[in-house]
């Protein structure tokens, strides 16, 4: 019974900060009847404290009823998660907010709570935190975490800012769908390339692609393919 | 009596593999009066086999009496390293290179022998390795190493393939300046990211950029700063 929201990026450029999620959003939690969201701060973008990346989510859903809390003001932090009625994952640095995790032993929880039905967001780093493992991060291994093994929520991977190439660049670097395949040399599993705009929808068996851009499909030994909206990433699992 | 060449990349835009390096390595050579170069094939960019990537160097020393023969066709890779005229360490994945090296125990050896003065050619992956660690490669973490400690042959990291922000762009994954200034919350080492065509040419106690580019040097709590040609980084681990 999952429901989820699972989206490349808080924030399109030229709109604030979750703007074009919000009303997906708060659907559900009227639904579902959710007036509190727990927010998880710990991949803190731009090292900012926990406290002012609660803030900037507090923000965004001021006049919307919603009450924000970050897990950080929580003495015990297992059960915040257990008791949350919706939890957030925000962006940042995937190796910080896993390590962090790990470190805390919150990522079964985690994981136990989405599969429980608690509804979860993720957004960038947040929605990485969603496949098997962070192999497909972009981020920079500022910190080891303990493990890259994540909550498997979903039963593949994404790349979340899924970037296509830039054919009129002389930079010598891999392109990201170049690191994608060197991924598949050592692993089997599917890797979703999830553009900015794109999020997918999982309630129950659907993990439905929204959004206006196409996603690439990266799978082991097999061109990578695009697929439109409404496409049900489910099958990847199968 | 360290002797290094430490390469941003391979490969500049239009050229051909090593081809821009040449020069000043067969330079250093026939001081050294070298001979026989041991590749380090590890970090196996494309996936592709050890054989594959030595033969690639291979072709780039044809003509010039340099014989060169991968770390992998010996039976002791730590012979292989100790006994080593000169060593390549070439790119690909970072994760990749530095989980062999741990793997086989083969990253304090070849801290020694470049100590010892053997002399040591890195490009991209291979350039990483001569920092403190490797937290900041722009790879994907496709595996998961022992460690993320390196060499320490330099007393700073590399951020290899150094890319300054494109200030058109709508994307709003982080910039590299942003990825290194996130490692300087959790890490107090200075980092240099060197642009493709710059490489840093290590002698004894001098440790000089080279190419036709400026570095940029980032220090914890500091504003990045841009250093010229000539720059002796050395001053950055005292």
């Amino acid at each position: 019974m999952r429901n989820m929201i699972i989206a490349s990026t808080s924030t399109i450029h030229g709109s604030s900060y979750l703007a074009y999620l919000l009303p997906d959003i708060l659907k559900a939690f009227k639904i579902n009847d959710i007036k509190n969201l727990l927010f998880i701060p710990y991949a803190r973008p731009g090292g900012i404290s926990h406290d002012s990346y609660t803030d900037k989510v507090r923000e965004a859903f001021k006049d919307t009823g919603v009450t924000v809390k970050g897990i950080h003001e929580y003495e015990n932090t297992q059960d915040a998660i257990k008791n949350a009625q919706a939890i957030f994952t925000g962006g940042g640095n995937t190796f910080v907010l896993v390590k962090a995790l790990h470190d805390l032993h919150l990522m079964e929880t985690l994981r136990k709570q989405i599969y429980a039905g608690t509804f979860y967001i993720g957004t960038s780093a947040g929605s990485n935190i969603c496949g098997l493992n962070m192999r497909n991060t972009n981020d920079m291994p500022i910190v080891m975490p303990a493990s890259f093994k994540t909550t498997g929520a979903i039963g593949y991977n994404i790349n979340a800012h899924y970037l296509d190439p830039d054919t009129d660049s002389t930079h010598m670097g891999e392109t990201r769908e170049e690191r994608i395949k060197e991924f598949h040399f050592y692993n089997n599993l599917p890797v979703v390339g999830l553009r900015e705009g794109s999020y997918i929808r999982v309630t129950d068996k659907e993990e439905l692609l929204c959004g206006p851009h196409t996603a690439r499909v990266f799978t082991k030994d097999n061109e990578a393919i695009e697929v439109n909206s409404g496409y049900d990433f489910a099958q990847l699992s199968n």
